[in-house]
């Protein structure tokens, strides 16, 4: 458990020095814009995704070096949606990790502009690497694509989740938008070490249902955080679900149904991938971190 | 000139017909946010970029297909860029093309959301390209990349244009940020069909200096026609240059002063390919059209 934590923690350090790499310098033209960019990728993120990019390529004997642009490349696209989802238009959140939004800290037309930037930084991230052959970086290109653009990924479920406000949304509405908004990132992440590794069609199913289950398990942790903490320990407005009228799993079950399913749903997660054996520890601690974690 | 243009129409036709395939159907969920994107990418663009795709793959004798998802690529990274271009935190644009922008027709967040789909699919449309071997699609992807983010390409050039409002811009600061704002895209788009046709080096750096000569021979013209034209001709607000104390060719320079530089920018871009012989008319042909047009 130490050692898994004190190798977590250098590959945050391996990410952020991969960012810091990719993303132009503050002081090169057009400054303003570069700042804002580095504004919120460096403003205390977890790098979730790219752990998750490590965790399963490490399953496969694969090392950090021929994930990093890859595990850079989702922190990018995770962030450009931030960036976005925070404007007035959409979300108009004013805080974000306990600092003012990108569109606040500096103003919105530079907000929208870093925010499409990141998301081009990320498909070069990955189209440059060179320690990836072609054929494996055109797949991680167009999964990214997926899990991104419409009708299956991110942009396709921001928007489905801003037509759910006020609405009445069941079960199965909610899981369309979550699966969408949050949850092709994380498949992505999961399976970007699996493509990298050249995992066979068992081990790339297994690790697909794994992710399925995860990125449910991560919605369904943020919406009771929301619903029970305090805008403080969150670094974000808390309870703005519930202002915003918004479906949520709380809204739905309440939170200790939401607790509940949210157990049940590490239990799914863990079982998808038992048939690959200790190399998928570090998916299930990630898992389980998923499960306890308190912000 | 008539055989010419009636091979220009047919192929405009061919990548609307990309653009269908490519772009989710407006049936699809989310239904508003593919209905905004089809609203912006079928509102009657010149489809001057994909053109140009076509005309520099000609030149290497590559036939329309393999050219087809690129140039579609190109028009739908354009898009994007207008949609985001005319919002109220930019260039606050009401009209394009003679119809209301995406945000007006739409709002802003699905606006916003339609340009971030746009770019997304730009790149899986290349990405998943089955007529281009696997090296093609990525140099596409990560040149296409380079044109569209920032520090070189339409995204920066966006941010320094907003930046220089109001403010004093000699002629090299001008053309910096027309560089990288059209120039960029137009840029690979004449070296798309380079790439794909596998040119050498020599034709790759002719072709280059011809784009570059092209990107700012369209700029001026564009300055020119917002400072004659009205905005019935041009289908968007004329004289928004002059009313946002934005620096132009015009501003610089007056219009007549204007004019004789398109011309010497012309000729300039017709020598620049020169060495290609008769395979280059049709990339000449389109430095003509843009140097006389009227809209």
């Amino acid at each position: 458990m130490l050692a898994s934590s004190v190798h977590y923690f250098s590959a945050a350090e391996f990410v952020d020095e991969a960012l810091d790499r990719l993303i132009p310098a503050a002081d090169v033209e057009p400054k303003r814009l570069h700042e804002a960019m580095r504004w919120s990728t460096f403003a205390g993120g977890k790098r979730f995704r790219p752990m998750l990019v490590f965790a399963s390529g490490k399953l496969f004997g694969i090392k950090i070096p021929r994930l990093l642009n890859t595990a850079a490349a989702v922190e990018m696209m995770h962030t450009f949606s931030l960036i976005h989802d925070d404007l007035p238009a959409m979300d108009n959140d004013e805080l974000r990790r306990g600092k003012p939004t990108c569109h606040i800290k500096f103003d919105e037309a530079t907000a929208i502009l870093a925010g499409d930037g990141l998301q081009t930084l990320a498909f070069k991230a990955i189209s440059d690497d060179e320690l990836l052959d072609a054929s494996m970086r055109l797949r991680l290109v167009s999964e990214l694509a997926a899990a991104t653009g419409t009708p299956t990924g991110m942009v396709a479920g921001q928007q489905l989740d801003i037509e759910a406000e006020g609405r009445e949304v069941d079960d199965m509405g909610l899981e369309a938008i979550h699966r969408a908004k949050t949850g092709a990132l994380i498949r992505f992440s999961a399976i970007a070490g699996a493509i990298i590794g050249s995992a066979d069609e068992a081990e790339f199913a297994a690790i697909e249902r794994f992710a399925d289950r995860l990125g449910l398990l991560f919605q369904i942790t943020d919406d009771v955080l929301d619903a029970t903490k305090s805008s403080e320990v969150l670094g974000k407005t808390a309870g703005k679900d519930a202002a915003m009228a918004k479906a949520t799993y709380v809204s739905i079950h309440g939170v200790e149904e939401g607790k509940r399913i949210a157990e049940q749903t590490f239990n799914d997660a863990r079982d998808a991938i038992a048939s690959l054996g200790s190399r998928a520890d570090d998916l299930v601690e990630i898992a389980r971190m998923t499960l306890l974690r308190s912000s």
